[in-house]
This record gives structure tokens, sequence and C-alpha cells, in this order.
């Protein structure tokens, strides 16, 4: 079992109200890797740096079975590098600057050993270059899992709407569900993107958790509630990561493989905003992952019987 | 086991974006009554009408299992009035008319009939008249749960903070759980709001579902995932009457009753949320309201054998 993931590569610098990071080391791809690579390995990463991107984060990824062969160096340019502050209540946040660098170059390509994928993650960028990569693969993998946001939809929608038709899963955020299907209902708005390709639409909600909807089914998993959030960048990453991480581990995509993959990839996130970037991912062991899921249960289980 | 309700019946007019009415009954007493009684009776009710109450809807609350000896009727004057307009979210709403009518005098009177009740629901109220009705209860209930609201933090933190420490349960939204704790972070909240005196909190987010707190435990009940609300006027009152009608009915307050009964409030709600005013609570039947029990399990449970 292999997953591609496609994605950024990049540095962030953070704001948020417990405090602001200079540069580190961020991305979704690399949000994605270090989640997924708790529960499946090879991670084949598909994405573009430049020559300031550190070796030692490369190297850390490789020590994960994070194959790197299908990462771009551009030496004589920059990474993407983003920069951010967050508001209060942690789920809005304002851009401050965004230099593409390397990124105005980037034009995935997909390694011959990465064929014939078992799954491909799709992270958040130009639909074209998602379909791209769909394109280039000689073998269908068996699920396809998209993430994408509202800026697309402004400047690109004609290509978003060819992507959406060819991939399973559509991984968007609450206002970015509503934006795409023009519904307010975030019931009525999965049932209209399930009408525009994808069979399973994931909303998440930040702190109020994520929707699961498939067919006539929902599942909801809640956000473990934390006394802290210091830093959500990369949480939405870090939730697929860990959803499709563990869709590759048990080797099935049937909706009940999806209930407890959500859950995943919610325990995952709810370490993800614990530090600021990736630092937390990079700690957590096995047994920490085993017993956050095991919060989740009893979070959410009541008891039936004594209705 | 006897319930008794305190609160206000009323009439409201309420406009939503997806239709208004004319004066329709209200009140916080009157959703709790309608949805307790589905699972405790008697109910014992402490109010305040004018003469222009439908006499209607006081049989049909008797007929439910309402004891309305504690309702102080006005003849010649007016019932308390409220209306207001929602937004699209519906979790947020505009006042625009309060005529108090009959509350500006209620000085709620418990009846001898109704001593030695072991259950009580304080509705949302002045805090000082909350304290009254504690007060005159010969023998302190099993439970205490109240509902109040931010305007009562802002002109009477006093009355409101000796109420506190008299009761169980505190029932607030979001909102009003961060500015009674001035915490931002609801588990924070949660914790402060717990050294004023309940040793349960439950924080209610509307469509984002419900959060129990007690000691150092947590529990999430979501909401059902609906394709319209109409009007949720009364979903706070409804799933409070739920919740203390199913633990009434159990007879033990364990915190796991407390997760069931979270769960039997937010099936209530879900229900009052379909139709203007407490119309499609007097529709329900005991299939329906075990059917959508059902539902909520369906919606959050998970096989964590997959991990």
């Amino acid at each position: 079992m292999s997953l591609i993931v496609v994605g950024t590569m990049a540095f962030d610098a953070i704001e948020t109200p417990f405090g602001k990071t200079d540069k580190v080391v961020g991305g979704s791809s690399t949000y994605v890797a270090y989640s997924a690579s708790n529960f499946i390995r090879p991670i084949q990463q598909v994405s573009i740096i430049g020559g300031d991107f550190p070796q030692e984060e490369l190297d850390e990824l490789t020590k994960r079975g994070v194959q790197l062969e299908g990462v771009e160096v551009v030496k004589n340019k920059k990474s993407f590098f983003w920069s951010g502050k967050y508001h209060l209540d942690m789920n809005t946040r304002d851009t401050l600057i965004t230099d593409l660098n390397v990124l105005a170059d980037f034009n995935p390509k997909i390694p011959d050993s990465y064929q014939g994928a078992d799954y491909l993650m799709l992270g958040n960028m130009m639909p074209s270059l998602q379909l791209s990569v769909i394109d280039q693969l000689k073998q269908r993998p068996k699920l396809v899992v998209m993430d994408t946001m509202n800026f697309w939809m402004e400047i690109a929608m004609p290509d978003l709407e060819k992507v959406l038709k060819k991939v399973d899963v559509l991984l968007v955020n609450d206002s970015e569900a509503r934006q795409l299907s023009a519904q307010f209902s975030l019931v009525k708005a999965a049932r209209t993107i399930m009408q525009m390709g994808p069979k399973y639409v994931i909303i998440k909600k930040g702190e109020h958790g994520a929707l699961l909807f498939y067919d006539d089914l929902v599942f909801v998993a809640p956000a473990l509630p934390l006394e802290d959030v210091f830093d959500p960048t990369g949480a939405g990453d870090t939730f697929a990561g860990g959803f499709i991480g563990h869709i590759a581990k048990i080797g099935n995509t049937s909706f009940s493989t999806m209930k407890t993959a959500i859950i995943v990839g919610s325990a995952m996130a709810s370490f993800c905003v614990e530090k600021f970037g990736p630092e937390r991912l990079k700690e957590i062991t096995k047994e920490q992952i085993d017993s956050r899921i095991r919060q989740f249960v009893e979070l959410v289980n009541f008891d039936i019987e004594l209705i």
C-alpha cells in the first residue's frame, strides 16, 4: 500500500493571540506527510522547494518513510512563504504575506517509481495542477482525496469542476462548502457537492469538529475540547493525513472505515494545534496517538440502554 | 418522581429567513414542559400568564400531565410578549419587541402540593426569582438545573452568583459561558464556572451541538445535521426539558445518565426547530422520539476495533 501526497512544502510565519513565530517549516504536504506517516509507509511526496528548505527537515521526513523523489528542488530560488495572523476565535485569519517564490513554477511530475500507488491525497493547490497529477497516473488509485479553497472557486471554477468529477472525497471547511454549493444548510451543501463528482464530502468546522457525508448517511466527529489552541496552522492538512493514512492502513474504503478515519484525523489535528508549526507532530508516539483516539471514544460514547 | 418547572409562558412573534408568524404560544417553561412530559409526569409548572393565554393550550398541557396550580393568572393583564428576527445563521437574532406585561409582577409562589419534588428546572429569568424558588422549597430536590442569559450577567451579577452557588447544573450557550467566566476557551470557561457553584456545566452551541463538563470529564453531543432549521425559538428550553425529563425518568444523576440525557435533549431540540413555535413538539410520538435518538447513535458511533 503506498500513498502519493501532493502539495506545498513551505515556510510560515504565524501570529496568534498566544504568540508569534519567525519562519517555521509548513506547507500542506508537509503536514499531511508527518501525520499520515504514523499509519502508512511509504509516502510518496510530490512538491517543490527552494534551496533554502532545511536539509534536516528532509532527513526527518525520509526517516519517517517519506520518499522525496517527486520533490523538485530549485536551488537558486526560495521556498513558498506564507505569513498570517489569527483572530481570537482561531477560526478566521488574515493573510499578511504570500511569497509564491518556487510555487509560481510548480508543475508536479509523478516519478515512474510512484506509479501504481493505491491512494492519492491532493493538497490544496491550483485545480489544473491537481488535474495534471490525476492524468499522469497510469492506474487510478483506489481512493483520490482532494482539498481546495475559496480562492480557486473565485478564479478557477471551470478547472475545479473538472477535478471534482475525478475525485472520490472532497475535504472543505464549512464556509468553502457553502460557497461551492451556493447552499447555506451544510446538509444541502454536501448533497449539491456530491452531485458535482465526489461520492464523499467531508466538511471541517474547526473547533466544532467535522461532518462526513456519503449518500444519505452522515457522521459527525467532534473536535477535542482543548484548553488552549496555540496554532491552528496545518490542522486541516494534519486531519487529512490522519484520515487517508488510516484508510490506507486498513486497506478498504467502507463507510465504517471512513468514520473511524475521521476520528483518527480529528485526533491527529488535536495534537497539531498544541504547538506552533508541525513541532508537536514530530514528538508524538504511537501510545499517545492510541490514547488520544481512546479519548474520542469517551467523548462521544453514551449508553443507549439507558433510554 | 416529580419535576418542578419554573419560567415564562408567553406569546412570541418570530421572523426567520424561512417565514414569519403572528403571535404563537411560547415561553421557556412552555417548551420545557412539552419536552419533558414525554419522559416524566407530573410536571409541576410555575409561571404567570395574562387573561389572553389560550385555554386550549392550558388544556393541552394538563392532558400531558402538567399541573398548573403554580401558574398565576392575571385576568385583566396581558401575557409576556416577545418578538424577534433571526439572522441567516439562525444562531443570532435581534429582539424587536419585549412587552413584559404580567412578567413585570412575577413573583413565583410554590404551591404546598409541589413540595417534596425530586427535580427542579429553573428557566431563564431574574436571578432573584430563581433564588426565591430555591428558598421556598422545604426539601432540596435531588437535582437543580438552571438556565440564564447574558442580560442578567450585565444587570444582576451579584444575585446570579448567589443562585449559582445553589444549583447543580448550569445550562448556557457558548457566548454566555465566555461572558460569565471571562475565558475564551470553553474548557477553561467551564472550569471557572464550576468553581462558582455548579458541579455540571452544559454549554449549548446551537447547530454545533452541546458540551457537558463534570470534574475532569467532558462529553460532546452533536446537533442533528438538518436540511432546514425553520425556527430555533425554544430549542434551548426543549433541550433542557429532554435533559431533565430523561434524568427524572431514570432517577439517578450519574455521569452516564447525564450523557444520555444530553443526547435525549439534543433529539428533542432537533424536533423543535422543524416548525414554528412548539407546534412540532405537540405532534411527535414516542416512536418518533426513539427513532430520532437511534439516529444519534448512528451519527456518532464509530468502530474502535478498526484502529
